[in-house]
């Protein structure tokens, strides 16, 4: 559904890596024609119950402003053993829309460039972290189904609850959209208040600057859905000036270079945790079969900053139990997850 | 008198365009002596005073902390033909510190990314705005000869009076690096409540924050010099925070989307403002991980006249390909530029 940069991509990948079918729907007949010209479906609908005829997962690449209108008609139309998500920016909101055990709010950190399914690319998600919201209500085999096939688009999908991922995502990368706006408009008036002279700004300006007045059909749905957690960022940031500001003020030199060397050290710390990798180690854990067990431990490693490279779900032939397989990457963070799952009171073993 | 990035640039500059003899002075030893070595000086020189011996010109390129006291021994010890400059960051304290006629404060709008003379280059300054604080003290053949050196050097000197100077940096340099400072620790300090969790932070974050905790031997002295003006920029860029964060509260729309559009049309001001030219227009274009390709774009855009007045280059997170975004001045040239990065292959969207 909405068959744009992020939903054009989805099905490129889709096609070409695991051979999906993929039907496709959008509003502006336009796109999906044109998705389908693109290869990235292989049928472009007339309506969205059309798009979800035997559909065994369903994606939601519309504008954050209409995700909850759209996912409760995609439920409804939906079969029950479609997982289907969405990959608006914020989480909150969509994830409270639906309490169904088919959904999985997602959100993949990628292609905030350009839009259009004309630019919609197969590998676009290669290596993007691609994060998903499951709750209690969520069906775990779905989960795994969904975690395997974005897995196979090319991301590494990461668990995180829907308020901690907008609190995050609050400070960055909506904060720094709100400061860059900030900045380009406290610059611009500098210039009129000295008779429209035209300060050369150089590079550090301009990257600062780079997403000023990015997209408004887009910024200000996000700004709109995540407003209580950006609130919150804004007034910590205003606490954080206020702080310089009275270094400043003082003359307190100690102060200032502690709080610029804090700064490169903390800068230091987010690039590497980016990057972090190592050998992959496979752990196993007994589940029991309740309501929302995949969900809590996709949501205890996820939220303790340790990366599911793969999962899959072995369901013992009851269906009562089953065997749950984790790929984690670098030997800390295996021995960090086994924790994790003893603490959740799951035995578990390493391959 | 300070034999690093800038001073060593300067002398790099000086002896290869305008075949100067350029004697170096730097408390450091190692530093005038390596400055030899790099073929930024004909002269390492034991003292400031051996140094300005016959000189014609001097430039201070010490810390911003220091230049006062130099800039008094330098003015004892120069000639009376000789102009004094330096290349602080900041000018109002400078400019102050002496009411000499050889003297015009001096600030380029290069090199802030390195540190050294090693990292020197005789082209640092092609195209660079370099501000020249006058008084009315200065004399206007020294001025003159000042003016026409710069311009040898490559860089384009513009004059503004040092308050002026100092203000608008503070908006556009001094306030960007608080705020980076400010967004990093925001991130990092929202990481440990979540328990460690390392988030992906984007590309938009990287660009956001690349200054952040820059050298604090620079900045510190950049901040205590500037204190003041940077703390009425602080209060503004409070004001404007607690203008976003009410129309957050309120859901007001209507104001979210204006002040958004507002910065868009802020930030193509600001650009067209360093170029002239026309307006501004950003295409981005997909770009393929193949060696060359940037140049090849480069190539293509340099080769037909077309001047590329930014660019970011955004990997995709696995580097296999990426999105190139191009800031264009004149509706002309950003027409000639889609077609000749369309005979390249290489699709592309105008923002």
């Amino acid at each position: 559904m909405g068959v744009g940069l992020i939903g054009g991509s989805i099905g490129l990948a889709a096609r070409q890596r695991i051979s999906a079918h993929v039907s496709g729907f959008d509003l502006a007949p336009g796109a999906s024609q044109s998705g389908l010209e693109h290869g990235a479906l292989d049928v472009a609908c007339a309506s969205l119950v059309e798009a979800l005829e035997g559909a065994q997962a369903a994606f939601i690449a519309t504008p954050v402003g209409t995700l909850s209108q759209v996912l409760s008609e995609v439920l409804e139309a939906a079969g029950p053993e479609c997982v289907v998500s969405d990959v608006g920016s914020t989480k909150r909101g969509v994830v409270a829309a639906a309490d169904d055990p088919r959904f999985v709010g997602g959100h993949p950190l990628a292609g905030a460039e350009t839009a259009g399914v004309a630019y919609a690319r197969a590998d676009l998600f290669d290596g993007a972290t691609w994060y998903l919201t499951p709750t209690h209500a969520t069906t775990g085999v779905l989960y795994e189904r969904l975690h395997r096939l974005l897995r196979d688009l090319g991301a590494r999908p990461a668990a995180l609850d829907a308020e901690t991922h907008d609190r995050l995502l609050a400070s960055v990368s909506h904060l720094p959209h709100v400061l860059a706006n900030v900045l380009v408009a406290q610059a611009a008036r500098a210039l009129d208040r000295d008779g429209e002279r035209l300060p050369a700004t150089g590079p550090s300006f301009r990257d600062a600057t780079r997403v000023a007045g990015a997209s408004t059909a887009i910024w200000s749905d996000i700004y709109a859905s995540n407003a209580e957690a950006l609130v919150t960022t804004i007034d910590d940031a205003v606490r954080r000036l206020q702080t310089v500001r009275a270094a400043l003020v003082e003359g307190d030199r100690e102060v200032i270079e502690a709080w610029n060397d804090d700064a490169r050290e903390d800068r230091r710390r987010l690039l590497e945790a980016d990057l972090a990798g190592g050998p992959v180690h496979e752990l196993r854990a007994s589940v029991p079969n309740r309501p929302g067990v995949v969900a809590d431990v996709a949501l205890a490693l996820g939220g303790a900053g340790v990366n599911i490279l793969d999962m899959a779900l072995h369901p013992a032939p009851d269906q009562s139990t089953g065997v749950i397989a984790l790929w984690i990457a670098g030997d800390e963070r295996a021995r960090q997850a086994e924790a994790l799952l003893a603490a959740l009171d799951l035995p578990v073993a390493r391959v």
